[in-house]
């Protein structure tokens, strides 16, 4: 019943398919498409996956909030075909690639990412995935939490002897551990503050916000839980000091 | 035009003075009256120091958010007949004395005092003026700003040293001071917030909800800018522990 | 394969196990680590337990916010060998207990615990497991709610025949019901709003604002249900306090 | 220049003064106007008071939050032609009467008006003159603040004695007074939150909240400060109850 | 293992049941105990309304916020006995009677309940059950909502031909439908806001802030979705106007 | 049990169903009644469309959030009658149609439609299918998010190219979209937001606060999700130019 | 000191001026510039007003937000050369004319405004001459406010008799007053909440919640006191009317 | 009376003065000291800013939120020893300089700075010269909002020209802007809100909120008007390119 449907008139004039795709934008911005899955369904998401995974010149999709369903789903439709599915270790963040996937192109650029408690792992997962697609050298150390500052020391050598371009501090009931690495390195400090914590101040709130207050410069945020955004600004970050390392 | 006064009735029943005064308070919770200065006239906070002043038992009463109005008031008004008005380094806390008062009995309790920046200091002054208004021995030092954790190492020790039975920790923008510093000792830490900074979480809500959301137990708090709270609890508390002491 | 884990690099080199246990916590703060099961599989959690267990001096394991599938993978993995599951009479709270446990020491530290209505009984089982954990003497009243004041006063005389050294008061729609027992005692007040209560200010958000509104000085909070936290401090007073008896 | 006024074509048509008035407000719900005087000038003020005093039967009209300068501009312009220009005791509210103004009508109803503490009065007495206006008697007792429950029990006895038909309590700090006030009496409670306090909760936020969370049933409120609505509606109850008395 | 139970010390000394009752608080105050189910288990829940039960002069039990579980749990376990089980038409609110139940002493007082939509008449149905079981005579008629004003006349005739001496509005989208209703009516209105609507303002934020906002004096508020508390007001209040007309 | 029933009263008298309908809102308004079927059962919600369908002239009823519980109890009520159930492209919104029904009287009004992402459609839909009840053109193009601004031109070429009457544009992460659009047409712009995105901001608000905050006069906006509202008042606008058009 | 002025460089190369004038939105959007004076310098806003006035083809500008020393300003700088500077007459808004000024084409448009209170008439005049300078005839009523329903049918008379095409209606405190008269007519309405009141909800909050609630389909709102936005979006639709009429 | 002063001892012990330095954290981190002038007292900044002057290698310091009164103080204490005192264009941001300053290492790197409308100015300024004192050369665009998307073009060519190494995109109302940029630009970009705008989401909270919630990743933000934070950042983002391309 076609007259009833108001898409009718336009979709035909436009000639546009059901799902834009936007194959210029890595080219454009450096970054490439993540397919955000929560709120979308295991078909959909299956579909934007497989579209990316078409057009995508190393074979490589990244998917994001990938309930269990989702997995599924990708890896009963995709693995048949030779594709391979893998699972970020604290779940959500998946990474499909077709059999002739090529790994990203090295860039060279360092990206180091601690996290304040064990709850913090799976947005730290997402941004260090997406790193990596970037063609990134992740550095990591988890549960480094604020209440014992001697914890601290290892990871700051560590991230120092790798060289890193610019620090990922994930946390979400220890909202200051971002300030305090600021105050101790001389790279850009990228917050990440995560929904854990419950009362007021819950969910987040308080870690984002004490990274918004923090006295220290040299601090930017992102949106609570938004490891993609955290990701793909490090690498972005890393890759421009690499790049400009290979061609001084 | 008496008839038209909606208080004449049950004030006259009660013989109640128009300012209710609540003598036995600091028998029962051993916590003095203060006189809280903001919102009311000079002319009325001065009506209250007075008749505080001529049943307190030392001679002393102490005010909180006194402006410069305030202050110039009950100096015109109180110095003439021999009393001292003292006001605190950073403004806002007052002590009147009447010409015979005494000093408050010492306790042997030790409150430390800890602040994170200089803009914290006036809450901190309000807390340690209470608490030696109750008796207690405070130690205290400035500025130890999360941001550099190396100036933290000798407050601690200096606490340590000086055998402090409770830490109070002022912190505004650096709302993680708290959290540290109740992970390195083994008294109990009340986080005092201050109203600094702007944007979102400004006005001391990050500092309040980082302290409420924080994984280390050990730490409670007051409202924003509370100095008399924090002040009288940790009294409170030091004040349990040297009774216990000189008892023993 | 490795080379897609981000983790892979500093794991290694730091030779970190993927949960970090800070096994001088205790000793430095006086606080026994808890096991926060919220969010935290079960799986996870036995594993975070086993790992207490096997490194707590006395053989003993508070877990806090454990679900009925929580306590059901602690009772049959680790009964088999021995161990105690205790359940709090509310639930949520469980303690662990290896086979060779021993009672915790007894400090002679007093902490009362008043709740103000039945449903503030499972915040109250927290914080009343952490002090007997550190070793006091807790003495309870449940449903003394502040609406019936002639309800507080045989709690109120059995605080002070048992000599409480610190209250804490649990209250969710009563939120006020702390600061009246503040000004009626001359012990510090640890105010615990918890989680009941729907529409404007619910969830426990307009007891914890009265609290922190409050003007009777003596009186210090935590977060909504934040039971580990109000009793932790207790009993870093209590034991204060009690060390100072015993030592005097 | 009229041809640039967007009102002149309608006010022609409807013939409408500048200002309406609702003559039969009054006599339709029994509650009278109130020159509402925050954010209008003085003049404006004046205007509308003008116009009620000519039109209102008894020659009577009051004023809210009425600002130093309102009331002057009302001395000055109506005190000359013999009315009179009274100010409540705490400021803000203001009643004027012409020269031939006539008291209320003597109604029977009984209206009884708790404050909580010193800066409640001038909300309190907002209400009281309304409730004057509108015929009741007004018993009232200030400062019984909720952290000395003792206070509480002469001005129950009072409230009692008289034969209140309802109870305003009026509280800022002290957000809980209303709930166990109305724990304690028979008679309908109207909360009365005032805009005191700092920090999180303060303006009166935390206590219209914890009136709003109360289980107290008997209790019902108002927003913050608004004595207008509180003394109406308090005097609608107690003039219906009244009226049942005469007609009974 | 009692020795691990924090409740062990104290409950023996006072003697107490686990759950407190306040016989004479429906004496005291003139409002019936209710049992509020919401997150009380079944068991609880009936445990509380057999305990009501026996104790409650009439052999009358109301419950609150009702799970069809707590409904099937209340049937299976009281009717066997002869006791009857009454749910409300929509829902929540559930009367319980002995076999020997009496009816409410009827007291002549009449509450008048205008609900705005259908989604208010769950809460309309909890605030007329408990205003019936305080004698009050109840006329209600629903969906009479703001968007169409002519529908409010019939209404408005019949809560005046029923000699309404109070009347509750519920409203939950169209939160002005009570400050319309007090601007028509001379008795006192009671705003009942409930939790629809979604987006911003939604679950009856906006409803409870636009009544609170309203500016026509004889309104008064509850908390969203506080049936309860808005029926026993206006029962008290009718019932007082009863007294009155009976005895006058 | 009618005695207990407080419904029974009134009811009679006013002789009134239980569920009211407006049947003359649609001549009056010019806008159809949609059953919103949120929080409605399948059972309530399946009445009401019944109803709707009996008395609407043309035969035909529009339902907005509906489940698919809602969907399914539709169609096997509805369809054995020889009605049709017609469920939107992105689900929740729903056309039923009796057996005889005619489409809507095409008035020549023309709507535009704009969605920033995949994540809007369903709110989109909403709007579209009451834009088209109300008998208007509707043409739509999906997926033209802000972050390529190249991807907006096609759309406002179109747009012009079918004489938009007025433009509908939905947005939820990219709240921006309502904006630029506004700065580049000039025909009213109508914001919806919708209900995507997570962490601070998320669930709309962004997306509202941006809209209203807005410097680019000619935009409207309407509640996050409220698609009805969106479609009606477009098609109210759109209906009166074409009307003029018509009549001109 | 050029060369510190991070300025410097991009100015020359874009050749720009410090303020950027946009000369053909109005010819794009239909919608004049309005100069918004708030937090801008007497200084700056002449300087904007100058450049305006210089361009506009009328030589007309409209200025929002002007405080009584931009008024002076403008006043002191335009009329020595001939230019008019009108006030509204509640203030804010300004419009200045150059001696050549022009009266702008009137199209025909009809946009009428309702007030709900007096207070309300300051965002009325800004909608009003906004309309206005877009050429529409503006109808107003003003103070027809919610409370007393019986005020509203002179207005809605007479906007039927004008043949308004779309309705302003303004209300702060009775943010009904839009849902109620969307109810009424078959007109789009704009609701545009101002800032008054006090408490919860207050600063206009409650009234934009309650319409963003509202559940009558065809009402859309603008921010608190936008009126520049309200009367531009009206003059839009009303122009598209008005053009179909002149040209159908 | 030392005796009374809370600082006394401790300060003693420390040798502390009053106001901390951290003489090696801009060795440390990067980032230079800023004095933050607001809640400051004139005669307080002026005694940071000697102290700065005197210890910091180049003989420069900043202040930022320096009112009026402080520049006046700063210039009158100063200048007269040779000192300089220059004010950004937009005030706020104050640069002082020794006699014998120095001026900053140029390090190469490149900061693009846009602003979206004239009342972001001041904000920008703030970054700029922070970024200025690091070395950086900073390009800036001002007034490109996002309203007309077609001035955004020549901006972008230029800081593509320039090579810009990190973009700085500073918006108020148009909370847009740094989404839209960073779709379009292969660099890191820095969203930094303005605290512009009024009514719901104003001084700058939508405007932070649509950053964080953006779907672009590649964006990363500060706190409403931290010109520090955001120019600090992306100096030290911009110098590590800067110091990979001089040591490549």
């Amino acid at each position: 019943m076609p007259e009833l449907d108001p898409f009718a008139g336009l979709a035909a004039v436009l000639g546009a398919a059901p799902v834009h795709v936007d194959p210029h934008r890595q080219a454009r911005t450096g970054v490439p498409e993540v397919v955000y899955a929560a709120g979308k369904s295991p078909r959909l998401t299956l579909a934007a996956v497989q579209a990316l995974l078409e057009r995508q010149p190393l074979g490589r999709a990244l998917i994001s909030r990938a309930s269990a369903e989702v997995v599924d789903a990708l890896r009963s439709e995709l693995e048949p075909s030779g594709a391979t599915v893998l699972v970020a270790p604290n779940g959500g963040t998946v990474l499909a690639m077709r059999a002739d996937a090529k790994p990203p192109l090295e860039t060279g650029g360092v990206v180091a990412l601690l996290t304040a408690g064990a709850s913090d792992a799976a947005a730290a997962d997402e941004a260090a995935w997406v790193a990596r697609e970037m063609g990134c050298h992740v550095v990591r150390a988890d549960d480094v939490g604020v209440a014992g500052l001697h914890r601290l020391e290892a990871p700051l050598r560590l991230l120092r002897e790798h060289g890193a371009d610019v620090v990922i501090v994930v946390a979400g009931m220890d909202g200051a551990l971002p300030s305090v690495v600021s105050g101790l390195v001389d790279v850009p400090v990228i917050g990440l503050p995560t929904s854990v914590g419950y009362g007021l101040g819950g969910g987040g709130v308080a870690a984002l916000l004490s990274m918004l207050q923090t006295c220290a410069p040299g601090l930017v945020v992102v949106n609570i839980d938004n490891g993609v955004g955290a990701g793909a600004t490090a690498a972005l970050i890393a890759n421009r000091v690499a790049a400009a390392r290979n061609t001084g």
